[in-house]
């Protein structure tokens, strides 16, 4: 089989770090070119030392002009308004691209009222939101896939089976997350003597994944949806716990619900339902594409919480794109993804 | 001004360090007794060492009988059903006693349901919720105080101001507490390796706390309130983060809900309410009796997030027992309270 | 090519997992024998949630005449003494054993001195010390392999290359530990509470693992040789940095030992030398086979700083494990271990 | 009693911090002026909400024109060489100081090796090194106290009872440290994605500290003395342990060492010594100003290995520091610093 030849654009940051990681370990792609503005003209090993020997690339400009010949596939992950600037010049190569950023998840609408205005907005229609686990087929056409984000991978696998069962348009969604989701930059709020031993909610109905994560349920549901969301930045490198409250139309059980999971995601190899009565947890996924998911009823039946873990670095980012990737190239499903979560 | 003489009951769990700790630095009270079953014998700087040179006893048989005479109060940190086997008898002694188990804090048929069978129901009845804020004065005139659960603490103080704002007999509470709310008894799940770089929910509407907090709920409102409760373990030593949504009656703002959390604390010198827009964190109540709430409103102005922070073993625990204590004795109501928290 | 059956004895501990995990992704291996004697009976995925999906063989009891004929290899990761009682029978099967337990990597004087009697010391001597940095062609020709221990692995491979350079016969070591190198039974010491926010030695100059130190040293070096040896348990799941203090013969500079280390291990694509001025770090080896090494010297010249850093349950254990099995399989040394550093 | 009035310059760093929450529970101190050039126009509890209601200044540029009258002692933790150039109009205002930074510390000819110029080298001389357990009485005639550095209070208290015992005129020290030593200045290396599950030796044989170790080695040995010194990151917010390696004259055991320093320390309150077989952890100072400290020796007693554990913001900071004003104006040594260890 060809070898699939990829960039990766920004590979300086935690994602892009994660890109190469697993990119390193895909039987059928080869990294050949690795961007990061700022750390242009150093090796992927001073940026980061755990790639010594395995993903040793120099790092280029961000610039499409200087992309080689022959690319087959461009990850980008930029801060939001970066990519998109490119993007018809990144297409023009004759590339597909996914995009790690913001640039085209959300309508040009939301966009605008959520970040600003857009460079590209038209483009914003051709590209395929990447969740594979819902539109695997369109993605497998797609030449643009808007990877989704982190927060919104977690809300929306563990919410998608259930959203006929809902009694309102509304849900309430509490996620916690580890740190690497707010990436590599140095942040004083991140610093470890910030973030250690603390527990704190950020952006509470304010969090830019909001409105991706409302059209997502719109668009499974078929009408509008509001989310009260919460994010939660806790002590840890890699993961989010996401649990979400839903009032339910009808009783229910748990195991009706572990079962209703069980079925909707039969084709999907990276998703796994937990046993009534157990639940996920973000150590059980870490490091890995997987996502798992529990679920719970209050005793008079009438709500549903339903929990999911991912690592927000693969299954929330580098590991989905990856997956995308696989889907647009014809590759099987898990190829580059199969390690196994390391734990502890 | 007399001092308060003290015996602590099951002084080997982190609890029972903790009051030791508070009691060192308490200006009018002194430990003079204090018990540990399976540690009987040894010295309190055995199992603590960071309690050598401040704390120091020698740890006795938890036995009503051996109680030296002139006890003021009993702190009582035991697993569920001890204390009540032994109130009696600590009662006839003439000591006041505080209650840090389960044991006097829910009625005789939700204990019944949620434990078992209780020794002396009708003891119940005649012990004090132990919620300062709440109902101080009863406390102040109390033989028997209940100290409220860790997760009750942080999740009512949370909603107390707000019940009659509620547009359901119903609200979520998402929990997220450090691990030194499971006590220090070994147990797997709670290892440093299952712990660290994991988030994982528990006892999903099914943690016996739940009651407790239905039944003060229910109290406030006057009608019957269902809790959609789910609390997380997550990597850190100390405090709880409790996240509480509530549908409103009537749509309101944040800078409404911050003025009215204001005026409902306004004498409560340990609850401190964040301006709108910002939020509170476990980093900034550790190791101190403080409750900081920070509040906020969906973007329709129909549902309300309310934040709580508390250190589990200072305000959820041992720091709440002594200022009930105080209460109960005549005491400023922060002696041996005063420790500012202790950031990083 | 063939692919080899493995057979996993102590499957349900940390270095058991781990085995697993990694025996998942090696494409000429197969695990299809798990034992667990505590758990014999569950599956894998009830143990190890982690692993659900990927290695989720059933757990049977670790009796020797239960395995089914045509097994390879075995891995016995088994507490002290528990091996060696059934090795000879685990031999007669005709597999090879990896053994990473303690029962084989010392000489049998000083495993009674250090643990007590051995059932069949006789058994150690036909034993291959299985560090492949150092003796990999008698590795290849094993039937027996002693898998080294974590703390040993680390220090030995900081000092090998600096050995002749000594100008005593006595090596300071100094060694921070994860809690997983601890194992996944459940200890008191060993609880988040206790660990978390702390760091704290152990067993100083009296751990099990410095007469495999001080063994190895002296038979690199031709002569006896002392260790000064202080293990410590920090917060964190994996990883062991080694920080080994030398005295030198003669005076040379960071640079010259250095070129020493990448001289000596060239051969060794595990290890990774920094370049001089640059040190090692747990987290740039996490969950891999690598060990890194950096070295400073003193201003003086005298003394030579080594560091170097590994994965305790890979390098140091399992990971190890896997590239002895490769050599004893005339497999591709990297084979199971390609995987790249998780970082962050 | 008079109440002594305090500044404190630089309060917005984590020494700063400390220093506010230390002196608002100090019964004979009160904080009348605190400084932070860039957070100057706030108030502290914007900066730290953990002080909200304890120590809430508003912050001031830190000019010493701007300074109130009638401060009786100022305690400046800023950058190096910041206050060294305001030290003189410092000290004309009549005000004690107590400077926590590096420039007072050392010689002036060790200060322009390693720091560089020094705007009033003169005023080295003096100042007293603030180390109590050493110097008390010189301390309390100060006018100027150099606060010691944090590893050079962990590592001279663990050597001071030994230096007769020494075989050599060189030590070897190895110490681990949480972040909060390195600051609250947001640096890439100090986030927690890079700092959490890992641990990493840092400017080996080349931190600044070095000299001023064995500065106050070689006075007290009454000759020059070589440290061998590896500070490491660890995982944690705060606490240094610190081991030391001595090369021994005479054979002895680690009950004699024990004695020794017992003896050495008996007037010192702030200092507890393990029994013979029990080490120091950081988590068992917390949060206090004790110095832990422990012994062994090796098994052929020719080497003593020396452990201690500080929390570095309190005696590895301000805790010293309100311990030597507590000496400079005739206070009891340990008022304000009454607070137990925080454990867990």
């Amino acid at each position: 089989m060809k070898t699939v030849k990829t960039a990766v654009f920004g590979a300086s940051g935690y994602t892009g770090g994660e890109l190469l990681r697993l990119l390193a370990g895909h039987a059928s792609a080869k990294t050949v070119w690795a961007t990061a503005d700022k750390n242009a003209g150093k090796r992927v090993s001073e940026i980061f030392p755990s790639l010594a020997g395995a993903a040793d690339l120099k790092l280029r400009p961000s610039d499409p002009k200087l992309l080689p010949d022959g690319i087959d596939v461009i990850f980008t992950a930029l801060p939001h308004g970066n990519s998109s600037r490119i993007m018809k010049r990144l297409l023009k190569t004759g590339a597909k691209v996914v995009d790690l950023g913001a640039d085209f998840r959300i309508s040009p609408t939301n966009y605008k009222k959520w970040y600003g205005s857009h460079p590209c907005p038209e483009l914003i229609k051709t590209a395929c939101y990447g969740m594979a686990e819902l539109n695997g087929e369109k993605i497998a056409r797609a030449c643009l896939v808007a990877n989704p984000g982190c927060y919104p991978t977690g809300a929306t696998l563990a919410l998608a089976p259930f959203v006929k069962m809902m009694a309102e348009d509304r849900v309430t969604i509490d996620s916690k997350s580890g740190v690497s989701g707010a990436g590599r930059t140095s942040q004083p709020e991140l610093m470890f003597g910030e973030v250690n031993e603390s527990v704190t909610p950020y952006k509470v109905n304010f969090h830019r994944h909001m409105p991706e994560i409302e059209e997502t349920l719109a668009s499974l549901r078929g009408k509008k949806t509001v989310v009260d969301f919460t994010p939660h930045l806790i002590p840890m490198d890699r993961g989010i716990l996401t649990t979400a409250y839903i009032r339910l139309k009808n009783k229910t059980t748990a195991n009706a619900l572990a079962a209703a999971a069980e079925k909707f995601y039969k084709n999907s190899r990276f998703v796994r339902i937990c046993l009534a009565g157990k639940y996920p947890s973000t150590a059980a996924v870490r490091a890995s594409n997987y996502c798992d998911i529990g679920v719970a009823v209050s005793r008079d039946g009438k709500t549903a919480t339903v929990i999911s873990a991912i690592d927000n670095l693969t299954k929330g980012a580098a590991g989905q794109a990856i997956q995308n990737m696989n889907l647009m190239f014809g590759l099987d499903e898990n190829e580059g993804l199969k390690g196994v979560p390391v734990f502890p």
